[in-house]
């Protein structure tokens, strides 16, 4: 427990109409996306400054009170959770865009802002911002860096980091550094941006990033296939690359999530498919269409039972809503999702849907999954309850073996969603153990008293969660 | 100087055949592509495989002796030149395209694979690797990967960083480490990928690097758009990007390199310009049509003289050809040149085009200029030479003028061309203290005995050479 004289602290830094403590707020931030963890922290607090947060950094580095950094807190691996108490450190009233630079390409904003406010911010001057999270509506770039998110765009665009030329951070012991700059190229000593980035809030605070932007295309166009067999959809993702198109975006989803999507919010999806795969192109209308008949062709040469292209921007916001849906509607009618986040090089998405098939047979599970398939991303979903300790032992030994199954085939456990909590087990056992002792040297290196969003990525007792 | 005992070890490790001490050899391996420094080596040896390098490492670092990697030793910044003496580790020699995966646009190559003959490997199967740097006949991969290369098409495709999946690294201990994977999505831990990328060798030695590759587009284009005032030329990259068009390439030729593109090899360049710009754009052969007509129409209205779409793939070819030549025809007649590699916003680029020209008058100098004018990333290039004390002298102010101003104008000392020996004094004058703490605190943590190419990008002695 955090005494009393630092609350006191605290509220002179930030102002007391910023430091909250009382037991529903503290339950408030006391877990994100995830539904397997939770922890209070003893306060909460919303800086609403970079020269506020630089002070509360002191403060804790001297006192040594672990400080979890947030935002929307839409993290699905437990990144946001205050695991080890302490203060919860809340950028969202840091929220200012404060430029947007239509000559340059860029925008200057605040940590806080939501990528959803973004969006619709950039879009008026005609531009955007790539990387597409699901959780756009509430996750905010701070937390996006910290992840180093993706999302369906990124199979044309990449992901975050791509997107990030400068930023200002506050480092665990307080003091405040600018990083990278406002140019495409910067070749200035050791890339220090991107091992902040990615690091999951536990090397620092960002407080304000300059980002690349991107011409929004004057066209765009979405087609949906649909596939009697989900193994024969994961094949035709690499058919397409090669018949020389690169979609924007190639999203998979499967029979269980498509009739969960159809449940919640009826779109029409085909019921009786195994899977279908959701394809965008953007760029220069003529360029749009070409590769929009190209994908056509594709699908229905390799084994489709049905592509429809959306006639209408409408019926395309309808495709891509009902992609949303899903993100959301595996955690409907289910205690505990343990979502996965294995990445595969994309000719190997194929066997890894059947792994997950067999998987399923084997433990007798609901295993279910969507994902971006462009990018052989996939999100397997499974389902359980975390009271239940035989299933919830079953669940986790099938993760184990779907993680087992991405490195088999040449992969990694985490695409987008970072290790936070829900991935150290399966972290240590794929990891060289060289590469860890020089990640938790600069972590030492950064943050000698480790107090910046303790225990995530590995525990330091050695000993991950669970 | 290294004992003779080591030289014998050095031979047992890496083959007699393979350790060179000649003082022609010696001699050879003393410079890059720098004009400004030079020293000799000790030995030179041409490892062939990981396991070698490795107990080269050890035995390094146990001795104490400076390594200097290099590769191709196209380096513009003294990178490559053994400015300590000891060991110069010479990649060359590991130089096979171990794998073209088209199905997931990858290759596997290792660090000595010069460009050029990947790029004309990777042309057999419709692939090709973005980053371009103008010495890619002579670069290698490992090179590049240090240096985080650019280049032309670096406009659209972004620098090599956007392009390494993976790496095999022996760091300067001996310890092989595998970064990054195979996939598109990877968020395991801090990035140490990036770490090493653009680190110059200072960090350790990459020796197999797992490169992301894109499709061979369908169709590209090329405009030559010719101004009475490089200002305006500058000014017009904005109004092109603004128009909705993103072209592959934009890059600018001031009328001195024009000149001296035309002296060494006639390509019919308008030798009364003040300024070309050349633009590509590629992709769907529609696309393409539609966005040179946009690029001709933009350029017409805001102050060309002339535009002149390049009828055949051979005439693209010439002007791209000439632009090749402009890079190393600077260097014809002229004992020394200080190459820089400012970079600034795009938008900034006319009144840094404005101000060398001012500084060219106040120092009565020759300052001439060619660069890569989409990424705001301009190559100025002071004639003079180092043996004339004065000229000299007055060179070494201009540039550090130059430096000023990319960094008044929101800017960087080096947009693709490292730091190396050239750019220390200038690092030192505008990089955050605490920034400078940490790159050190990093080298420390990889390189305790400060063995791997000492003395780059800062000088441990803290006087940065000249």
């Amino acid at each position: 427990m955090i005494k009393e004289s630092i609350i006191v602290d605290l509220q002179r830094i930030v102002g007391k109409e910023n430091v909250f403590t009382s037991p529903e707020c503290l339950k408030t931030y006391s877990y994100d996306g995830t539904t397997t963890w939770t922890h209070k922290p003893d306060v909460v607090i919303f800086p609403l400054n970079t020269k506020a947060l630089s002070q509360v950094m002191k403060l804790s580095n001297r006192e040594k009170i672990a400080v979890t950094p947030r935002g929307g807190g839409t993290n699905v691996s437990g990144g946001s959770i205050p695991i080890s108490g302490g203060i919860v450190l809340c950028l969202s009233k840091m929220d200012r865009i404060t430029k947007i630079d239509k000559e340059n390409m860029m925008a200057t904003v605040e940590a806080g802002v939501v990528l959803q406010d973004l969006v619709l911010e950039l879009a008026k001057e005609g531009l955007f911002f790539p990387p597409d999270p699901q959780s756009y509506y509430g996750a905010t770039i701070g937390g996006i860096i910290a992840e180093n998110a993706g999302g369906p765009s990124c199979l044309k665009y990449g992901v975050t980091k791509q997107y990030v030329l400068g930023m200002e951070v506050i480092l665990p012991t307080g003091e405040i550094i600018n990083l990278g700059g406002r140019t495409l190229n910067n070749v200035i000593g050791y890339d220090l941006l991107h091992i902040i980035i990615s690091s999951e809030g536990t090397l620092g605070v960002v407080t304000r990033a300059d980002l690349r932007l991107m011409l929004l295309p004057p066209a765009r166009k979405t087609v949906m296939a649909v596939y009697g067999d989900a193994v024969i959809a994961g094949e035709n993702v690499s058919r397409v690359l090669e018949a020389g198109v690169i979609p924007t975006k190639i999203e998979y989803i499967d029979n269980w999530v498509i009739n969960k999507i159809e449940e919640t919010m009826p779109f029409g999806l085909p019921r009786d498919a195994d899977a279908v795969l959701l394809f965008e192109t953007d760029g220069a209308s003529e360029a749009v269409e070409r590769e929009t008949e190209i994908i056509v062709e594709v699908a229905r040469k390799h084994g489709a039972k049905e592509v429809r292209i959306a006639e209408s921007i409408n019926e395309a916001n309808q495709f891509w809503m009902a992609r949303r849906v899903g993100a959301s509607a595996i955690y409907r009618d289910t205690k505990t999702v343990l979502v996965e986040d294995v990445t595969v090089p994309r000719g190997n998405l194929p066997v890894l849907i059947k792994r997950c098939k067999e998987l399923a047979k084997k433990y007798n599970l609901e295993i279910v999954a969507l994902g971006h398939a462009g990018d052989g991303n996939l999100h397997p979903a499974i389902l359980t309850d975390i009271t239940d300790v035989n299933h919830y032992q079953k669940a986790t030994e099938a993760m184990d073996e779907i993680f087992q199954a991405a490195v088999e085939f040449g992969g990694v456990i985490s695409g987008e969603h970072g290790i936070g909590l829900e991935k150290q087990k399966f972290l240590m056992k794929t990891i060289d153990p060289t590469v860890l002792t020089i990640m938790k040297k600069i972590k030492t290196l950064l943050d000698p008293n480790n107090i910046m969003n303790p225990e995530k990525i590995w525990s330091e007792s050695d000993k991950p969660p669970r």
